[in-house]
């Protein structure tokens, strides 16, 4: 039975395993799992992920759920995948497991939170809420800094000074890449300040290519879109702007 | 060189390290890092874990922060630690790193959450914040009903229907813990409607005896400080209580 992947690229951590699974040429099914549609909260949805979230995986009769337990079970699940993506090495697997745990509470939070709250927050149906984008804005800025300070130092191509990446680069470079769908302005505060930030994501963007621009597409037809929309608010003669919501 | 671990026995990731260690009997020295006096933003400490957080370990030169990579590395590194803390089967252990992974922004989130804004801020010298906890609250209820629903389903005794427990259960019921240090008709609104949680809490508590209620002594020590001190400020002429902070 084909390994079936759900998900939907606008999801980050979606976008990782896709990534994942074509850089390694694993037969797969994509089956796309439409957010905006709220098709993750389908009772159908929920036989695959009783949680109801994207990415989710089937592999035969065996189902999993969360981004970061699916690479590692990928990565070991398929014969030849090369050791850089989840080193065999005891110590080196346990600084990869680090960085995955410590992402979720911070550059994970940090970006969820301000891309959300910023911009996509219409498009699911919900209000913007600017003060709860100016404190996940805080937790993204100060979570780039630490990747920089502690992972990257050095000028590493990759994190922990790796001349390959690991599933850590995959995923938290897809994390980083969801600021691509907010106003170009907001975009420079967030990641100017962050040169060695911007190199990593060009590093591993060129170690998966051509996956990696391609399962990316959607992210800038997004904001294209968003764009449009804006322009079009901004010049209709009746208030169409959502207004921020206080419990977001 | 022997282990050290750096924990504060008050932060429930440093227990469920402290508990899998006496458990296994594993040589260590404990090394307290006491965060109500700001010791883990030391630049000592921080030589230890650059992100000034507990817990954090050093296996000889072998530094290692976020307590569920530290677990994992330990069921590892250590010969002769029984296979169901951590199982080498690829699936069992892969629904083990997902269960750890969803409890980041789930359980962990509505837990901290709710204990800090509710309870414990002022003695880490910060205000209250009764909206920020009843955010988490919720947050807490729907990942304990998730748990029940998901993970304990048909009265298994411990997660995934284990017969023996899993580093997933000791880092979670260490967070489930956290919760005696409310209020007691706090911990009955948020407890009570859970039977089966609090039966799963029975069974890794006995799985781990006498070390899980040695090392959550603590816990009930700073329960009884903290009643005391809420009776002694009720009793005060002065207003010594604290404000909630709605930036918190």
């Amino acid at each position: 039975m084909t390994l079936k992947l759900y998900v939907d690229r606008m999801s980050q951590p979606s976008r990782a395993i896709l990534i994942f699974c074509k850089v390694n040429a694993l037969p797969f099914e994509e089956v796309r799992i439409d957010i905006s549609k709220r098709q993750h909260r389908s009772p159908a949805f929920k036989e695959i992920n009783p949680m109801g979230q994207v990415p989710a995986i089937a592999d035969g009769r065996f189902k999993l759920f969360e981004s970061h337990a699916i690479l590692s079970y990928l990565a070991c699940a398929f014969p030849g995948i090369p050791d850089h993506w989840y080193p065999a090495d005891l110590t080196t697997r346990a600084k990869i497991h680090s960085i995955l745990d410590w992402h979720h509470s911070n550059l994970r939070r940090g970006s969820m939170g301000f891309v959300l709250n910023s911009t996509l927050a219409p498009a699911l149906g919900l209000p913007l809420n600017p003060q709860a984008a100016k404190e996940a804005e805080k937790v993204l800025s100060e979570s780039l800094s630490c990747i920089e300070s502690v992972w990257l130092k050095g000028n590493a191509k990759f994190l922990l000074g790796n001349f390959r990446p690991s599933i850590a680069d995959l995923s938290l470079v897809c994390e980083i890449m969801q600021i691509e769908v907010v106003d170009d302005k907001d975009r420079e505060r967030l990641l100017g300040p962050h040169p060695i930030i911007l190199q990593w994501v060009d590093n591993v963007k060129s170690a998966t290519k051509p996956h990696f621009d391609e399962v990316h597409e959607i992210v800038f037809k997004v904001k294209e879109r968003l764009r449009n929309r804006v322009a079009s608010t901004t010049n209709d003669t009746t208030d169409l702007k959502m207004k921020p919501n206080p419990k977001l």
